[in-house]
């Protein structure tokens, strides 16, 4: 970690500043230059508080070297974590498409759509049984008893669910549930996050709407910290000025985290776009970049629910992608 | 609420969708044009799922004209909301300045500062005990003791006090604590928002890093649907692409939230920009805007807790930030 | 487009504002709803300035319906337009990588790399001679001479060139370059733009940093609107809170502006993340998502030119990168 | 500067950076920890090109320790910048409003408008001759013959004029207006910038939408270094995802330009905000918080024009803001 201190500075604040480091068991190197001094901190910097340290008048600038998150750090930990979801392998060069409605409705739909999207190629279900939605008036989901109706739908098709948890207290419902999603508005609730790390459940964590890439990292941490490292990746589009998309996808974090983690990395391109005709090319564009494993929304008869079509692919354009997302797969691999 | 049709949709098909509406006790206009058939929805529309209808193939665009929030919506309850915080009132032209430090450290530290910040002229005194922190290794406060803290503090002082809270199992840790603080992350955690509706708390909801000015009015929403109206929103910065500040303190929230809400509207100079250097010009300024408070981070003595500076100011540099906004506030009086 | 009248406006207001549409050619739909009265104007209303329309008291908001790009927009030429550049077609169909390095140096270097980057598969040269920098003491380019020596490198290889332009005045130096560039900080600089229109020569338009899609599409109008309809664009990251990558590459522009427009769409990600280790998944993700051309760059021997490595890959690695490529490009194809 | 070695380079690879560093006159300091080495790079590190050092694959992170900008850097010049305003002062205490229409539209309008704005207490006539509009199908501007009927309204009123330059080519149309303004669309034309500073005109440099303040402070820098220091800068909202208004005014920039550098800092509150009903709130702020000047615009007869009043205020709405501002800097000067 470096450490500029302000020019005018007083000799002793620096040495008291000096003097504080070293009692935390780090090592510092002073190196003077004809402005500035420059503080090199050496040791485990993670625990000192960068915000704390910018808050002192003698300090201009700090800058961590090390990355401040140890469990998912690939530094430590070379290897690609590979996380078994109810018997479906993601990460390592093993890809899994989670595929399904945004809301379990009732048990007809939620079993329609899982025969469907299986048929296609989808090796896990999602659907959603607690929402959370921005206006208090909108649907909140079947909460209890859409879990059911995930439950009957694995039981019927044998894929294993993923659905959204919005409170810790709702844990014993999840109990049969493969993996437990954590959404973008979620990622820093750090109380839930800390409970998660209390059980082995495989965990999807979004990138919430403004946090960076680390700040995603740390939100990981927080959960591996706590014993779970049974831990999934998912970039599900950011908040920018560019308001065509309901949000932007960045698809540059499949790269990226693939450089600073060994947690597998998922992307949502029904979410992060908002528009079911965008879906399919974010799609295999996404599975060209390396991602391990793709959430897509499947709706089945628009016809009958008139409005649960937002940013869903019926089942034939679901079908169609899959097989578009198999031909990239191939091509990369040979 | 305007919907735009695709142009190119068969008459059958906007029939449908026409009839969809009025099923829902909605009134339908509708316009055609050279290109486009655009429907105008009349009625109570916060009811309509905006996403749902904008994934609708036929559907070009969605526009509210309605705002989706009722409770807290100006056109509904002209009048200026005056909030009781524990004998302190805020809004209608009640004005109160909360200040203390970050996190609550000891009962001397925090003591002392409540003494300081009284005497220069805070009649609320804040101070972190559950503190949200990126990383799990930071230190995340001293949690119920620090309630225990500030309730002595409120003893000896008689300021009402004000803390966050991260999860709503903790609630009963907060009954004698005069207001409830939502921090930012977790501005859209809907279960402990409508767990704080259940409440009769004042509640000091902050805006999230990425929400824009209309969700934190629903966020409100969701407190007040429950039959808690006693809220305060505060703007404590927004990410964006500047980087020399901690984020961007968008200051235009006071006009715009006095537009739309009878809500009183608090400033938070300290976490908007990270720096102390910046906080009094922000907060006169704030001030001069119609903020109807501040929050305000003071620390102790900087010696003794060399890192506790963070964007703090001292019990002086405080002092004097109190009497620029006096002078503020009675100019504009005038 | 739609426009709503804010509620307590009297009559013979909203009279008046009828009446200046009409006069203007425009048709008006009324439509009153218990809160708010909306008015649908239909007819040629690009030309009317809907920031001015906002400003009007009596206006609560104002929509538009149809898109106010006519030249550039697809509805009315729904057939990819095919742009020529020296020989090389890019759009409906055909694809090209346009490869180089971010600037000239030396004709030794431009040679190199141009013969480098053909035998890999660019049919393209860049090369930048005119750069525009963030500090004017960084290096300007080698101006008139790089644009010589681009030539030079044209001549040896029949590769046509492309490079960027920083001022009209400059256009009689660009008399040979097969297709000028317009930057990202240009890209509303609508008197360079004005006079582009009014060559014939091919233009990659690049996306402004903080510039919506659909700004993209009215700067390509200001080009078209001039008589030359030769453009392609080219989205190279906007700027975001993310800080790992120098910008974020919002790849879902492909399929967007495909939708939008029918011109061609190059994608840029060296630019776009500036980190060499990012470009090539980055490149093949937009082959995947569909775009009709590759910007990257590419630099000769980064051990003689030490620092001229920013975001740039070996010729070994763009050689590789184009191998992923033409393989995603035959798997689509099937 | 600091550079920070990737772990695992080769000791030769380091030495040949650090050689390289030294060949330019840079003295270097090395820092070994656990893991990175760390180079202190000391001495005249402003023509260091960071991005390119960043591109090179040994390289982890780059940081400034200095800033790159001299001139305009209050660090060298620590007194605050008077500029000269055809008479006017800003800058060092001096404040002064600037005030007048979007567009000039006719002799009439624009010398019944600096009547009307001389009278309430603006001191500087402003007007747009040519006008930077989205699309190339709205107003223009009336050009040259605009700025013809602002030097008429100058000669009537006395005031001097201040007028955007959008070509470098028409700064023979410019020699008689008191101050040229650069808009944020061309922060970065640096072709323009370097004219202008060949120039020794007063110059108000807007901060581009998506330009941090150290860009502006760059893009000063290039005036600068040509020879003309009389530049004032100017904050007028930057992009972010908020769309209630048309920008995010960052009031922030005041106290922050105030600390790294020593030219005036203007605020317009007008195009920050895009709504009249929100200009003079902020503009008092702008004031409270240290701004050294205003730019409001102010239009003559809404009824007339009907379409010219996107958030501008009538002279009477300006008069009542002049006012408020008086009495905040009476207070703040007390």
């Amino acid at each position: 970690m470096i450490t500029v201190i302000r020019p005018g500075t007083k000799e002793e604040q620096i040495d008291s500043l000096i003097h504080w480091f070293r009692e935390q068991g780090l090592d510092v190197h002073i190196s003077k230059g004809e402005v500035h001094t420059v503080l090199g901190i050496i040791g485990d910097t993670a625990k000192v508080d960068t915000d704390l340290l910018e808050g002192l008048e003698m300090v201009e600038m700090v800058q961590r070297v090390s990355d401040p998150f140890k469990k998912a750090n690939r530094k430590f930990h070379p290897e690609d974590s590979v996380i078994d979801c109810g018997g479906v392998k993601i990460g390592g060069g093993h890809f899994a498409i989670m595929a399904g409605p945004c809301s379990v409705e009732s048990e007809e739909q939620i079993t329609l759509v899982a025969n469907e999207v299986k048929k296609a190629g989808a090796t896990i279900l999602r659907g959603g049984a607690f929402k959370p939605r921005t206006s208090p008036y909108d649907f909140q989901g079947l909460k209890a008893e859409g879990i059911e109706l995930l439950l009957e739908a694995k039981k019927q098709t044998g894929m294993p669910i993923i659905t959204e948890i919005m409170n810790a207290n709702h844990l014993p419902l999840f109990e049969k549930v493969d993996v437990i999603q954590v959404g973008a508005r979620n990622m820093q609730n750090f109380e839930l996050l800390k409970e998660l790390g209390r059980t082995n459940k495989p965990v999807l964590l979004k990138r919430g709407l403004a946090n960076s890439l680390k700040e995603l990292l740390m939100s990981a941490e927080y959960i591996m910290a706590g014993g779970n490292e049974n831990i999934m990746l998912c970039e599900r589009g950011i908040r920018t000025f560019e308001t065509y998309t309901r949000n932007t996808l960045d698809l540059s974090a499949v790269p990226v985290l693939k450089e600073l983690t060994h947690l597998p990395v998922i992307i949502d391109p029904s979410h992060a776009t908002g528009k079911a005709s965008l879906v399919p090319s974010m799609a295999v564009a996404a599975v060209a970049a390396g991602a391990d494993g793709l959430m897509i929304e499947v709706h089945n008869d628009p016809k009958k629910a008139l409005c649960d079509g937002a940013q869903s692919l019926t089942p034939a354009q679901f079908e169609k992608l899959a097989k578009r997302v198999e031909k990239i797969r191939t091509a990369l691999e040979d």
